[in-house]
């Protein structure tokens, strides 16, 4: 299944995407694709439904039809750095030991293909196709074996960055992470069943029809089910929660000379059965 | 106005101290003490109440009651770090040239006489009793000149800290700040007409009744409205988003020898004017 939500901002309802293509209504079935919506029984009754049994949505103009971030009400959005050995090299930095877990605010939750607004004072946003968790039935101290019965879906993410407010503006990496509109999410959830072996997943980053990352989840140093056990060490996860795994290397920082956006961009990006996203860069 | 949530974990009413220091029932004027109800309008209305014609909540049972976090549905739980200059000098860190912001799960939220729930594999859980500013009307970057008219007010945080997941495991100190009931923060948001200076307010922590801190805000190195309009530059602020401000001297890991929390402690905190909290310490 590939679950959506569609609507102006702060309004979504949540959706559907049916075999064709077309975006049908879930809202008679659930509020919003959010919190307990996503638990594990929640997200097997919305697959007994038979898609053509839902309305259709706007009919003609669903080309113009506005996505919302794919999950509502996120409580955390908890993200995986240096998580592609590449990624780390070209960031000047070692593989870590251990993962590292960061923060996205997750007022920096927009639609998958919501303007990116470069930040006032920004010299240095930048880019990051990642692979993201999207969690089903929450918990804590989960096992490794045990970890894939708590996710709902996966989605695209773009951990847009800003690298001197992440790096070299004192303390940890929070300024430069979760201004907002740099946490785009979607297009779709899609369930586990239709991902297939997450483990594989061809992604992708264009910037004005530049390939800058062309990379695959199989190279990721730390795999999601660590990822959940582990994080899950730390803080209880929910319902809702989003794990964004870390990024290939290919990010503007990682070029020579570095490359990054300013205004007026258009970026592109995707992973394999997980669809796209495409942000216009606003100039700060 | 002392204003509060009480009740059960989850169910939490919102409600009124009264001159009495008794609790009254706020729920037939706000849903909850949260989000649009922190909006200057809001706080204003409710300071035209006469508190006598509120329900009194249990009677003679207060003692009894539980108070759940002052805010509720809190959307981002900022952090400043270093923000006293003897505590960095206490941390073996330097005064940081400009805030340092980190992040604490939300998660990690409980009501200030909850328990504190060491996690497993904890050896150095610590405590910090910070000054919380609660934000009302929210913003992106908001002029320091203004930034008080965003405040709704005031509360005690104990930033609760386990010194290795926080320092020594790779990464951002996200780790070992918001592992679950990591963050009291209440007994009361107490309004800033009735705070007065908040740059002069004496705080204190004690364990098992020994005093280990014992500050005041005024020795802060950045100021409450250079914070809030700092980290508006990184981030939109929303209605009941919460800015710890950063502790003062006196935290387990700087006694010599370090003395951390296993199990078993009583935790107890205060600011002036803005009540105490009182924590038991269970073991992981």
């Amino acid at each position: 299944m590939k679950l959506l939500r569609y609507g102006p901002a702060g309004q979504e309802k949540p959706g559907l995407l049916d075999a064709n293509g077309q975006v049908r209504d879930l809202s008679e079935h659930i509020a919003d694709l959010a919190g307990d919506a996503l638990l594990p029984g929640s997200i097997e009754k919305l697959g007994l439904i038979n898609p053509d049994s839902l309305p259709l949505v706007a009919g003609e103009a669903q080309k113009d039809l506005r996505l919302g971030p794919c999950v509502g009400n996120v409580g955390k959005f908890i993200c995986i750095g240096l998580n592609y050995a590449d990624h780390a090299a070209e960031a000047g930095m070692d593989i870590p030991s251990e993962p590292v877990i960061f923060n996205k605010w997750t007022s920096a939750i927009v639609g998958p293909d919501d303007d990116i607004q470069v930040p006032r004072n920004s010299r240095k946003t930048d880019w990051e196709v990642e692979l993201g968790v999207i969690i089903g039935q929450g918990g804590s101290y989960i096992e490794e074996a045990d970890a894939l019965s708590h996710i709902a879906g996966f989605c695209v993410v773009n951990d847009v960055s800003e690298r001197e407010f992440q790096i070299e503006r004192a303390g940890t990496w929070d300024k430069g992470k979760g201004c907002d509109t740099f946490g785009p999410i979607g297009p779709w959830l899609v369930t586990p069943d239709e991902v297939g072996d997450f483990d594989d997943l061809k992604m992708w980053l264009d910037v004005d029809g530049k390939r800058y990352q062309d990379g695959s989840t199989a190279t990721m140093v730390y795999k999601i089910p660590h990822l959940i056990a582990y994080c899950s060490q730390f803080m209880s996860l929910q319902p809702g929660d989003v794990i964004s795994t870390g990024t290939p290397p290919g990010v503007g920082m990682g070029q020579n000379p570095q490359v990054y956006l300013h205004g007026g961009e258009v970026v592109k990006l995707g992973i394999e059965g997980l669809g796209i996203q495409t942000q216009n860069v606003q100039g700060g």
